[in-house]
């Protein structure tokens, strides 16, 4: 058998039927909480959910034993107890089932003897001709196939262009949700615990060659083979960016690691310096992970270090000079003939437009954005704008001055014509505009300015914007973009 | 004259009437918004709106000019065009007037030699009995007598510990709003822009010397005299923190800075190291800035550096891990009868106890973190309790399951039992407790999530514990308090 990769991970990824062994009727158990997760998400394969007391859970017939099951099982998710797996997994390779999920924990990150003896069970038994993810994992989300992980039901089901490995399940699930309200889909999502069987290397390995992923990110704790590893990220490092959380780096967390998965997480030296070698973008928490996956999705290959900001408000200015110039991008000045132009449409006082630009007033009029942002176009010396609109709690306070409680907010809203004028300048000029949308009020009272300010997100995301709450996060994803690209050259997002 | 500083600041902080110079009927203009600020939120002295075209705004008569005010003027507002300024000054220098704010921008920032002129007149006036705010500035907040920057009609009424003081205007616009959805209050803010009179110097020697104020934060970009504030910083750095925000410490922030405040921003190596050696903390962002107040105004003196972390899930464990190593705090392994007595309250697998503590499961009934939370308070290896909570976006799934969507997420909430455990245990063995309540759905739907998150936030906050969104973002606050608690015992928060 010399199968390739894509072949490999065929049935994890497209089994055309499922079993659940361990499906239980009790909702707080694994076993009913994968199973309905699965049917909820709309999977259409076969469904066998096996559990030797028989009966019916959420309308399907439960199967006593794997055998008993009529047709083909190309994937078995357990949810047995760690001491029976080894026997389930037996009865797999009897029924011919070609890719198993171990929801189990209680393996090699327990620390004991028996918890290593099983997991290296698990792992002999994976080497007879079934793949195995896992132990002590969430599973697999596929929006293609409709499998998901535990607990994710209310994932979306439509694919896009992230791969995504994880040794912490919980990850997964907060990224299949925080994914939602960023329009960041997923072409594979794959929690792998202990990974005893498929690991980082595997699954590395496979989304380089998936066709449905251009993004690969991961979070790893430990890798079974370093030099392997390295090796893949290597040869393919110009083919797609792969950004990684590699965690546990300090002792205090490379503890934490081995009680978790009971991987060995190794010297952040050497993980620093070789994951920059093999051009790897790395990032060192939840937030910089998803900002970053968040730039790759939305930015365009024209996008550059030479940054023009503008916005209302001195401070975020000099913040943004601060933060672009620490990342190796620059805010340099725009060029005397734009610049003389530009001054000839704003005021002589209460601005500053020399790059970063300052209006002054935090509620700038679109049309004025506008100027700026046509002027940040026509500089060849400027790749990428940064346009900083902190209208929300001032919208807010507007319509109270107005007395118009009542109304929506909106009403007020400039949304439409900034809109506008980001589409036109980026068609006209190509160059990539980044929205910086702060959401300062956190007041439980002022609840409809946050569904205001979601709304608008949504609305420049659909119109292929990214949107950052922040100038710091902004110019932390952007840096990474930036740096991938010059090192990587002609790679195409 | 005399005066200490608590009388040179008093009627800029208490004037019992002031005058807004450049009151108009006009709702744009900044000469309508300070004076319908400073009318909504209630200042209860009296206020002279002065215009030459006389008439009435918002139902108070206009005065022509400064002279024919009847009564005294301590304050004078100006919002009046850059060139009338020094006149008007010069008139509230006959009229007794003790200080003034000029909101108005133009001068020393423009970098033109006008401008700069313009500034030298204005300090020069202030040498002869005046004492001016600005310019180019937002003005005063001060809860106590009800004066308000711009814009800030809104801002809370409530007085509390925090003395900010700023040269962006839009900070402390910012910083009021987001104040308000974390409970936390200041005795003044000052947005001093330019600072041709009062300036960073006078504003801490006044911080110091206030009683009202115990935490001092500030954002400059540059100080009119390095060796005055370092010494002023020395002197008193056992008395009161000092959060600073130094901005423009990179070249092009520096850029920034000049077209700004026309400060000279200074160099980055020379800055940090004063800074250091003056006791003060140093952050580096706006959420910087605004975490490490917060975490000043609710942690204990009891809060140390060797913390138990416990949650749901391994990821978040070992990031805490990490992160907080990094910061020179520990997250030492529970002791052995500590750990050996928790174990017996555990299944012997799915969780790991050791601390970090991950329960395994992301949604802890609060009974089982109470058991953590015990062992914690026991140990006496541990100072400070961090826990985890990540229920949010799970009790809406979990609603969902049980087919309840159509009642409220608080009824599936554990938060009365978690707050009563948090309560006990911080009552029982007097150990601080920070939250963790990861906010990750954002999507437009999802918004009564979002107001359970606040609700649930408030609860917590009124309960005197803090409640932070990551856990990057509470070690980086906790690790800024510890920092300076052990570089400044016996300090007293």
């Amino acid at each position: 058998m010399n199968q390739s990769i894509l072949e490999v991970f065929e049935p994890l990824f497209y089994p055309k039927s499922l079993a659940v062994i361990g499906a239980s009727a009790e909702l707080a158990k694994f076993g009913n909480i994968i199973l309905s997760a699965i049917m909820e998400i709309g999977y259409q394969g076969k469904i066998y959910p096996v559990n030797p007391e028989g009966g019916e859970i959420n309308g399907l017939k439960v199967y006593p034993s794997l055998k008993e099951i009529p047709g083909e099982v190309d994937l078995a998710i357990l949810t047995i107890p760690a001491p029976l797996v080894s026997g389930a997994l037996e009865e797999c390779l009897r029924k011919g089932v070609k890719g198993a999920e171990i929801l189990t924990s209680g393996f090699r990150e327990t620390g004991t003897p028996e918890g290593r003896r099983m997991e290296e069970d698990i792992t002999r038994i994976a080497r007879r001709g079934i793949r195995i993810l896992g132990p002590n994992c969430f599973g697999i989300y596929c929006p293609e196939s409709g499998l998901t992980i535990l607990p994710g039901q209310n994932f979306s089901r439509a694919t896009g262009p992230v791969g995504f490995f994880s040794q912490s399940g919980g990850l997964c699930a907060d990224l299949g949700q925080i994914a939602k309200g960023l329009s960041m889909r997923f072409s594979k999502m794959v929690s792998y615990g202990n990974g005893c069987d498929v690991a980082a290397c595997d699954l590395l390995e496979y989304f380089f060659a998936d066709e449905k992923t251009r993004i690969i990110a991961g979070y790893i704790e430990g890798v079974e083979d370093g030099p392997i590893f390295l090796r893949i990220l290597k040869e393919n490092r110009r083919k797609k960016p792969v950004i990684l959380w590699k965690a546990g780096l300090t002792a205090t967390g490379s503890q934490a690691v081995m009680s978790h998965t009971g991987s060995l997480s190794g010297s952040e030296k050497v993980w620093n310096s070789a994951l920059k070698q093999a051009g790897v973008i790395q990032v060192g928490s939840a937030e910089e992970l998803v900002d970053t996956i968040y730039a790759f999705l939305y930015l365009p290959n024209t996008a550059g270090p030479r940054v023009a900001v503008m916005g209302g408000g001195g401070a975020i200015s000099v913040a943004a000079s601060d933060s672009l110039e620490r990342l190796g991008l620059s805010v340099p000045p725009f060029s005397w003939p734009i610049l003389q132009k530009l001054k000839t449409s704003f005021p002589p006082v209460g601005n500053s437009l020399r790059n970063p630009v300052d209006l002054g007033n935090p509620m700038i009029p679109p049309s004025m954005l506008r100027k700026v942002m046509e002027a940040a176009g026509e500089d060849e010396g400027i790749d990428t704008l940064i346009v900083i609109q902190i209208l929300f709690y001032i919208l807010f306070q507007v319509r109270h001055r107005l007395r118009m409680d009542d109304r929506l907010l909106s009403q007020f809203s400039f949304q439409p014509e900034l809109l506008k004028a980001c589409e036109e300048v980026r068609a006209k000029y190509q160059k990539p505009i980044i929205l910086i949308l702060p959401d300062i009020t956190t007041e439980a009272g002022m609840i409809d300015l946050e569904a205001e300010w979601r709304r608008e997100r949504d609305v420049y995301q659909a119109a292929g914007f990214p949107v950052f709450k922040t100038i710091d996060r902004a110019s932390r994803a952007l840096g990474h973009f930036i740096s991938f690209q010059s090192r990587n050259r002609p790679w195409q997002p």
